[in-house]
């Protein structure tokens, strides 16, 4: 039990690190932005959508901002990307599968958290996929961005295909380590194909973009 | 009283409804969202002030997440904004109509919670009025767009009106289904009576818009 | 004491309108927006540090928002810049000066405040940054700018620096107001002397702006 707990945090860990990295170096592309922008909206990617979740579960202050770690963590990944955003442009697919790894973590985590609070299966896999997906979509939102996750690639679905496997899971009372694991994976490898092979989510029927055109 | 309760989330959920057509219809006009984007975008629009609402008066998990009908009647009117969404062009006006309605809606039951929650008149004037006006907000917000309710149309000043009415009502001690339904209808025809004849909120004088140039 | 708690909600009632004014005037030159635009976002500008650090703290109702007076001086403040904004394009300077100390005023209050609410001393920190320039960055994600306080200038750093002093102070045991008027008079003169010298924080190595090129 001990050792399961630990593992937990590492994921979690890794997830917000992973994050903030790829948050932090999404940011520093985008012109004019300094130190405290970067910094910032690493840190916003990496730990929004925990707060969004812990804020609508009346879990506040939100985990990530009691616990110094997930602080410590997120400052250091984004410090990372605004560094070395330069040389961290040739390894864009290694982030890319890093980044994945956060949305994995976080669709499980959040939609067991919410199981943990009450709220209702279908509610809990929203907000699971919500925490996954939610960071993100804030950093985009901030620069003015159209959030990547409405517009392109298969960002929402692995995580809703992850927080669905975490309730069911949960609710035939199976629900553990390995439960998360898999769930987890099954998001990791979805998510994985679909930058692999360029896979989009479908666009409006007669849209420039739609795939049924 | 049963039958009132009834009639109250009838028309709360026909304003969830509209909200989220209306909401899903606007995101689908916008270039590159997938479904993702836009069901997001529809129910973010029909929920997102509600959530607000509830956040701010610590009822939280906030009411439409508790309650799966509105999650459902949300997310199927931004189903169906995204199927259908070529043909709903032409359906522009009455789709307006029914938006208005859940303006009128929201702006009420926003208030009136505010007040039983033991908020000031004004702090639940201004509440209301947040809750009809914010998830459209946070859909501009979201897809980097001038939120419409700050730049054109009257929009958060019918439902300022159907607020005020709202709690004057309460004050006198004489809220009820009929002052609800009032309220509504006020801030339904003056919403609509702009819409008829393009009016529009006075803009900053000396700019290019201002009508007192 | 008395005159202390006098004096503290005096400088927080400058701080408020200072940022609704400054807010306001800021929004009134974006095009297209209309008084309820403008009103807006000088309320949300004046009042959204602080709504956000409470929601955070789970202090909610947030303050501003239990308080009339707040709400007062923040419309006051943003009517004002509304009427007005032709002729105060002129006073830009006294402006930003008197922005500067809703910047510092609020950058202090809401780290005594984070701690007295039993956060950790970091957490404080960033709570009081979050603060005092909370307000700023969510009007300039409403029009769809990249807030000026992630790009250009030093803003958040001087609010970083009253939020330190106070935490340093608070744990010290040496808190009061002499303690929280140092604070603040630091972050002001930073924030002031890079204005006055056009001091921008770095940006990343390898960028357009960055310094280090």
């Amino acid at each position: 039990m001990e050792a399961e707990n630990i593992l937990r945090l590492l994921l979690d860990l890794l997830g917000t690190f992973a994050f903030a990295l790829n948050g932090a170096f999404t940011a520093a592309r985008v012109a004019r932005l300094d130190i405290v922008g970067v910094i910032t909206l690493g840190m916003i990617t990496a730990l929004g959508g925990g707060i969004i979740r812990d804020v609508l579960l009346d879990d506040v202050p939100p985990a990530t901002f009691r616990d110094w770690r997930y602080l410590a963590v997120a400052a250091g990944g984004a410090l990372i990307a605004f560094i070395f955003h330069k040389y961290l442009g040739r390894l864009t697919g290694p982030i890319e599968l890093l980044d994945a790894v956060g949305l994995s973590v976080f669709a499980v985590t959040g939609a067991s958290k919410a199981m943990e609070f009450g709220l209702g299966p279908v509610q809990a896999i929203i907000l699971g996929t919500i925490t996954g997906v939610g960071g993100g979509t804030l950093r985009d939102a901030l620069v003015g961005k159209i959030p990547s996750v409405m517009s392109e690639g298969l960002y929402a679905i692995p995580a809703l295909l992850a927080a669905s496997i975490t309730v069911f899971a949960l609710l035939a009372d199976v629900y553990g380590l390995t439960a998360a694991i898999i769930a987890a994976t099954v998001c990791w490898l979805v998510r994985v194909i679909g930058i692999y092979f360029k896979l989009n989510a479908p666009h409006p029927p007669g849209t420039k973009n739609s795939t049924a055109e």
